[in-house]
């Protein structure tokens, strides 16, 4: 395939792109095929010779469709939303086209300064601390994901704690007493992250939560007080700002001090919610964000943005490059020496980058930030007027707050049951749900947030569960 | 933007690419531009109403073109390739419009299935141990690049060595004496895997090499043995074939018996040059490898398909759940719970994850095996011609041994002159090389591996560091 074929071919790719996402609600959204079939149908041997995009594309509809579970359909109302706008589409097109590599702002400086760019753009268009914009010394890093985002930010929470001896000497010799907190509700990755770390799970207290399953600060200031008292080294909070099973809120206002007071780097997760900060009216939950020392949300979830696209905002960029910086012969270049450049591999946990700044940029500027904020507010009404028709229904109950656009619920009646409820539903094809456990009961998630929902699809939604349910209660 | 919109849109943007990639070689290949130029030229607000794709294509050509340095030119000599073929690009596509994110088998089913397929079809294809294939305890999966993949197989060997004690009660407690092993002219991502595990840099032995730059396995074993004499516990040891600096190939013949002497992980970075083991012919240079653990390779550097795409294999796949593996209930599902299927989430440190074996595959397909062996062949013909050139220039003189398509070389002269002759011709636009220290002196390094790149780009490049030099010595 030569550049001239990829003309072709690629017309053709973008037309079943788009012939595929205007119909893909009328596909089941759960892939229902059994393990190995995708594998069996595929070729044992690798193919010698050159074989036609044709061919590859038939594949792709025989073989690889079927296999697909549709997180585009504005059904899927599964695990979060991971959007991938017309504009993203396009981004990650150009990207890969152009075929920059940025690990330094010499090897493509454009590629590092529109994100650099773009990111000051996000904490305006957020209402984010000043602190977090590269006009002083703090700043913005695309990350992969929210998890890597975390295991920077707790790495760099590390080396400050321990002046950098972790990194020198290793954690048995530098940092023997290290402790870290973040609530029951958190995300597994910040346990994953502790233990990459070296600091091992142990170390990691999981403060208990309220009744709305967010960080209890009085709970929070026990343990710090017991765990100073008993001579441990307390370094690092993570609070969520949208917790993964329920849209917890963790109360920010009360944790900052608590953080300041200990002397704690305070991470804020707000991978899922964190784009919410959009709309003036939902700003409120980020109260105290100020007091943060880093801060992290996915435009791959809830912003339209193709995954990966993960961006971590931190108060102390230099706090980052001293965790995480190691500069061989080979990378070094008169830009990076003069220190008037950010070179992102020294923000990161890889060394090579994708220019992925581009899909951001382009989806900031096809939405731009109104058309953004029209969106975020449609899902969030769609998904309050999904939790009043389960509250009008006595079937029914809401197993937690619904602050934003996911909604937690159940049947009133045993964990069985609910299973059951899903599993019917999901093999529907109609939709797609997932589940989490609430107060150790089974519970059902309804996330809305893909780009196309719309209310007929959150409509018939609610229609088939309450139908399914008859059969069940 | 809707999907209609899109159709255009795309279809414009492809013939872009394809007239970009056309053209690339007429463009300077590294960009000239000044710190925060730009920046400079972008708006310092978001906007707040939408805004058309011919609008923002026509800033990409004015604002960001200008600050690309042309990874894709033919003419690009420096770092290592990191080619994006036609079949790679529509690969990157289709995978950002299915906008599928596979953590879970169950979160599409074809994500994982083609990618376990694709990285059994390269074991075949590199002629690698069938132990890496997934038909027995082991596998392949696709990382962001080799710097993670060395982060996972790290951290697998530490929990291996410390029965998981690391992960559950920390390094400080669980693991004092760890002991790493790689050669003095290892990728920096090693030093920077013990440093994010928290095992230290101390603690990690850099081996010294021979005139070829590659590891000496009696300095190893003498450092083996001193450390096991002192009580540590040796347990990770790194093997490079092909190094960064001047793609030195460590004896893995020697290494793999001394890994198994003293119980450690071997694990050999192939970054670059794994791709060289698609032909029958350079597999000598990976003799040896059926004594390794793990090994990795970069299809996004030398095998035509975008960044990022790093390919790990693993003999025990076990090992690397167990170090990585953190299940909350939100993930949990029928099929994982079945054990019948892979999770590749659990083979890596993010919990998302793109569509990435869409463009393997696709590579794979388009070229063949033959074609891919073919281009491979070319390139390393072309450095051996290159050196030979530098051999018969008596001004030369080749720094390293080229055993594939990298070539280090110098000016018989001092490093200010050589450092110079490197700043003239990357002002000239017309070439991009960088450079290295080999015994301490200042290299140039030739690394030839652009999908583009023919002799006659080889050959002008030669002649205009013959003309070059000719005003320096």
């Amino acid at each position: 395939m030569d550049w001239n074929d990829f003309r072709e071919n690629g017309h053709f790719l973008v037309d079943w792109i788009a012939d595929y996402r205007a119909s893909v609600e009328k596909r089941p959204v759960q892939s229902q095929v059994p393990p190995n079939s995708t594998r069996a149908q595929l070729p044992a041997h690798p193919p010698v010779q050159p074989e036609g995009f044709a061919e590859m594309m038939a594949d792709v509809e025989r073989v690889i469709m079927p296999g697909i579970t549709h997180w585009q359909s504005p059904n899927f109302f599964a695990y979060f939303p991971s959007n991938s706008s017309p504009a993203a589409v396009l981004g990650e097109l150009l990207s890969a086209g152009l075929g920059v590599q940025g690990m330094l702002w010499a090897t493509s400086p454009a590629c590092t300064e529109l994100e650099t760019h773009v990111l000051d753009w996000l904490v305006e268009m957020l209402g984010l601390p000043e602190g977090f914009s590269s006009r002083g010394p703090g700043g913005g890093v695309i990350q992969d994901t929210a998890s890597s985002a975390a295991l920077c930010v707790l790495l760099a929470a590390r080396e400050r704690a321990t002046q950098g001896a972790a990194n020198q000497a290793g954690l048995a010799r530098a940092g023997s007493d290290l402790v870290a907190y973040t609530s029951t509700q958190a995300h597994s990755s910040i346990e994953k992250a502790m233990t990459i770390a070296g600091l091992g799970r142990e170390s990691l207290r999981l403060i208990e939560v309220d009744e709305n399953f967010a960080m209890r600060p009085e709970a929070l200031a026990r343990q710090l007080a017991a765990d100073q008292q008993a001579g441990r080294r307390l370094f690092f909070i993570s609070a969520t700002l949208g917790t993964t099973s329920s849209n917890a809120m963790d109360p920010l206002t009360a944790l900052g001090p608590l953080a300041h007071q200990y002397g704690c780097w305070l991470h804020v997760d707000a991978a899922m919610s964190g784009t919410a900060a959009l709309c003036p009216e939902f700003r409120h939950w980020f109260a105290g964000l100020e007091m943060a020392d880093s801060f992290n949300f996915n435009p791959h979830k809830w912003m339209f943005t193709s995954f990966d696209c993960s961006c971590l905002f931190v108060r102390d960029r230099a706090a980052l490059v001293a965790a995480l910086s190691i500069v061989p012969e080979y990378l070094r270049n008169a830009a990076s020496a003069s220190g008037a450049v950010i070179d992102y591999r020294d923000w990161q946990i890889p060394l090579g980058r994708r220019f992925r700044a581009l899909k951001l940029w382009f989806v900031i500027r096809a939405f731009g930030v109104a058309g953004l904020r029209r969106r975020v507010r449609a899902h969030v009404e769609l998904a309050q007027r999904f939790a009043a028709w389960v509250r009008a229904d006595a079937r029914f109950e809401l197993a937690a707050p619904a602050p934003l656009n996911l909604v937690c619920f159940r049947l009133r009646a045993e964990d069985a049951v609910n299973e059951r409820l899903l599993t019917a539903l999901n093999a529907s094809g109609a939709l797609y749900l997932t589940h989490t456990k609430l107060n150790g009961r089974y519970t059902l998630r309804m996330s809305i947030g893909a780009m196309d929902t719309e209310e007929r699809h959150v409509a018939a939604a609610w229609g088939r569960i309450q139908s399914e349910a008859a059969g069940l209660v």
